[in-house]
């Protein structure tokens, strides 16, 4: 399983890779993994987020006020770049937010090959590997707004990483949040309304995946509690690792 | 005033600047307009499209049974970079579209510095300037799915060009859009519901403009006639010049 992801030294960034507690960069220059701050694992051309994929989580959800209905068929949305930090970066809610502001910890699938009209059986071919993100959700905006921009992406809101690995199997993981070293919540991937390879097939029927676009895959079940300054949220996962960012609030 | 874009030459992209009936990459080396491959020219870190912003395209979308309010406060949405295409190449019509697909010609702001909570009196000091930009739409998939993903973003649905121009009043401008050369629309941006100005003070409040950004400012009144294979659709401004796009229609 190879492991890789991206840092900033001496304000240049890098692409690494993890090799036991060591970050070695494409010349064999080797930073511990203690000591560097971590970014996105890749900046996406074309950043894809499915939003609704688990039943529990529309369920949850539509017991607090919305009203979603499960979708029929895989449509994507949008993230933004502009929202995107490493693991180890602070989680800023805006100084007018009411909230309450909560976590979504999902799978990500990162495209490492141009791909377009693929077949679902051979979808997964284009995927480099996955990582870990967390849609952080500011609720009273998603309601209030006429779309998802500052409820979704804010500054700060789409954690990701903390690195990204191959060779496993985006349906079989299972995904946990932390919030204060206590599990919050917990799911498996199996659970998706629409697969990971399914999206992709759907997706390339009327656009071109470039390497680097990422598509995060959506949360299962509810997001509570709500996240607090101070508060530290991890989403945790076996094979790829811990995504950990300390929330703050925006000076007045 | 300045005028600068980007073009292909054998397979490499570059910069370059319009000088007369010349583009002039960074080096000095000149090309002929006419005989050269405009791409895009910007690719956005972050792809924003205010959608509705104009009360005579709202209302004659209700007249066809949409049910947009008209908004109350300048919220942004997306749009993704692999639908981007350059003035000269073709929009392509995806097989299984039922149609109609819809020309919007739009006045489209290009961010040029790093800005975070700015006032809406300096609001334009941080754009570089403006372009064109088709927001190309399938009505039909604008109807029937949860997002905009293929209705507005499939490949090609992102006409932006021809190039960039600075020191242009943004509010003071005539778009037309013509097709197969007759004049199908054309609209003042003054009649914007929220200006740009408006717009990047309070997205600045919640987000970070970064250079290359751009803003799409939606476009009034109706869109029609819609697109066929083997119009020639054109967005036209006097002070930027012609964004230029064949339709044609995906094989089978």
């Amino acid at each position: 399983m190879k492991k890789w992801g991206r840092i900033e030294v001496d304000g240049r960034q890098m692409e690494v890779s993890l090799q036991g507690a060591d970050l070695v960069a494409p010349g064999g220059k080797r930073f511990a993994l203690a000591k560097s701050r971590l970014l996105p694992p890749v900046v996406p051309g074309n950043f894809y987020a499915a939003g609704l994929n688990f039943r529990a989580h529309i369920e949850w959800a539509n017991q607090r006020g919305a009203s979603h209905k499960v979708p029929e068929q895989a449509d994507i949305g949008y993230r933004s770049n502009n929202a995107l930090i490493g693991s180890g970066a602070d989680i800023v809610i805006p100084k007018d937010s009411k909230g309450p502001v909560e976590y979504e910890g999902e799978l990500v699938a990162v495209i490492g090959k141009k791909t377009r009209h693929i077949a679902e059986d051979k979808a997964l071919d284009c995927v480099a590997g996955y990582t870990l993100g967390n849609d952080v959700s500011e609720r009273s905006w998603q309601r209030s707004d006429r779309t998802l921009w500052r409820a979704k992406s804010s500054d700060t809101f789409k954690p990701m990483g903390p690195w990204i690995v191959d060779g496993i199997d985006p349906m079989a993981q299972v995904i946990e949040v932390r919030v204060n070293g206590k599990t919050a919540s917990r799911y498996e991937t199996k659970g998706m309304i629409f697969s990971v390879a399914h999206y992709i097939a759907r997706m390339s029927r009327y656009v071109t995946l470039h390497p680097g676009d990422v598509i995060w895959m959506g949360c299962d079940g509810a997001t509570l509690p709500a996240l607090r300054p101070g508060d530290l949220v991890e989403v945790v996962n076996d094979a790829i690792g811990v995504l950990a960012n300390r929330v703050v609030r925006e000076p007045a």
